[in-house]
């Protein structure tokens, strides 16, 4: 059995193979640089491990998990345009280093490459693989349009956000194990439990993003805390705490995101002190750990060994346990 | 046998099942829009016709005609933002209508949902057409990134010119073609010869938009005639122009390409005068007739009736004999 690291140097070295001196540099400069910003390499990490619990040689799966790779990054690129974000990973985004008509460009080859990847399939695995990722793609951007949509909307349901949520975060984490579990010919109901534990997962993860966002240790947590209060972001622990509290403070809450106050100090502190006091930091407290163990239970019906399937869960495991 | 028009109809409803309420609509609505606001439909006319010469029932190919035709839209999209375009045909751009953002996700949306069309083959057609749709929208992101490092380049080549024309805009119609015989289960052999007729075509018809920005006839040229000269693009005719000017008009043209005064006439006329001197326009006339007489020996040469492939050379014919 791999440690966690040895997935992530075969794909490192993979994709330092994959990248290179390509022409026009103008188009693939970009490409290079943003493939090789870091990160912690997730998504392909999870393609390896679930084609992994399927057969020896996972390496097979190198190139899928490298379009996944590319996909994600190929979205990196295209928000960072859309959010006007100077900074990727502690370094300068593309679309500030060239200008927008390049990340645009490269953009769109790096989706084109995504799919080229999987051209080192047969056939068949080739459709498979093809099929899942289109669908997977396409989800992605309807995420994309509902998170821009629900910026300028007044309220936002509960399922709505979860529905976002979903498509935007949790989709790829479940695409990235079903084509993993693919490429190593499991069965199709193993396909479908390994993308639901990837869903489900995925799901956990961007509300304890939410969760971490407002009340993380801000030495650990790696982006500012308080930011999704800054932004008015009508994240899940806003809606609940719409939701739960009484007239008062649901009026509070709403003056409170109407404003964007230059020291946002006192904005954050009482904020927070509604999430709190209205029950909202409790809910989704519960609901990660719902849909973590919801996507525990779902591992837990994969037919494959105790071992391999360990692994897995641990890896979920450290990924829930960031410093809540 | 159809006539163009029915080819044209025939796709223009498989177009209207395709568009429709879809949600998010922020991201669907800019896409029904750029497909309905019309043009020529060359792309996907050329993939039914080259279906329609190896198979009775061309109405198969109806998807991969789509495909073609929602990924020449997509570029649309984008190439738009890159140019700054406010207009496309005759219409507000997708950028100026909604904004840069919707324009970015929208676009990308169409180049994922051009491939999900392709699911309605089968494993190995299915394939096949992936394959060739792939290679050609990467020529395609190539072809754009050369044309715009051209702008700010000194020089360009004759071979680096129809290096760029031939992707960014042949190879479409190339892949248009080959994938209607790809649907229509033609032999390998055919698929390459209707390819490189397309591709042929497509540069004959590139190198004659160029001839026609500086000498068609106001009346019936869509575009501005002159547009190229005033924006100083590097184009066929001005290449030509500076490998056979003597030193006096070389220099002469370099210098008008330095400027971009506010009455053009002058510049245009000057400019146009160089072209003509110097052999240029003579060239560009002997390069068009050139590439139009290799596809058609390119056409002949295919395994089909004559009849079946009269239509096709009387379509290409109508396309080159536009007002000259």
């Amino acid at each position: 059995m791999e440690s966690i690291r040895d997935y992530q140097q075969s794909f490192l070295a993979h994709l330092k193979a994959f990248t290179g001196d390509k022409q026009p540099k103008n188009l693939y400069q970009p490409i290079d640089y943003i493939l090789h910003l870091g990160g912690k390499r997730l998504r392909p990490v999870l393609t390896l491990m679930a084609a992994h619990i399927f057969q020896e040689r996972y390496d097979e799966a190198l190139n899928a998990a490298l379009c996944v790779e590319v996909f994600h990054n190929f979205t990196l690129v295209h928000d960072d345009i859309m959010d006007a974000a100077p900074v990727r990973r502690g370094q300068i985004t593309v679309h500030k280093k060239w200008d927008v008509n390049t990340a645009i460009l490269s953009g769109d080859a790096m989706l084109i490459l995504a799919y080229k990847l999987l051209e080192n399939y047969d056939d068949s695995t080739f459709g498979a693989l093809n099929k899942i990722f289109t669908k997977t793609a396409l989800e992605v951007c309807e995420g994309q349009q509902h998170d821009i949509d629900f910026e300028t909307r007044v309220s936002v349901t509960e399922d709505e956000y979860l529905k976002m949520i979903e498509y935007k975060t949790a989709v790829l984490v479940g695409a990235a194990l079903k084509m993993g579990a693919i490429v190593a010919n499991a069965s199709k109901a193993d396909q479908n439990a390994i993308y639901d534990f990837g869903r489900l997962l995925g799901i956990a993860f961007q509300l304890q993003d939410d969760y971490l966002d407002a009340f993380g240790d801000p030495k650990s947590f790696g982006k500012q805390v308080g930011g999704d209060i800054i932004e008015n972001k009508k994240t899940y622990l806003y809606i609940k705490a719409l939701e739960f509290a009484d007239q008062e403070h649901q009026l509070k809450l709403l003056g409170w995101f109407k404003k964007q106050p230059d020291d946002p100090t006192q904005k954050i502190e009482a904020v927070k002190q509604i999430f709190e006091n209205s029950g909202a930091k409790k809910a989704i407290i519960t609901a990660v750990e719902d849909y973590t163990n919801k996507a525990f239970h779902v591992l837990s019906t994969l037919n494959a060994s105790e071992e391999k399937k360990a692994l897995l869960k641990s890896f979920g495991l450290q990924l829930m346990q960031r410093t809540v």
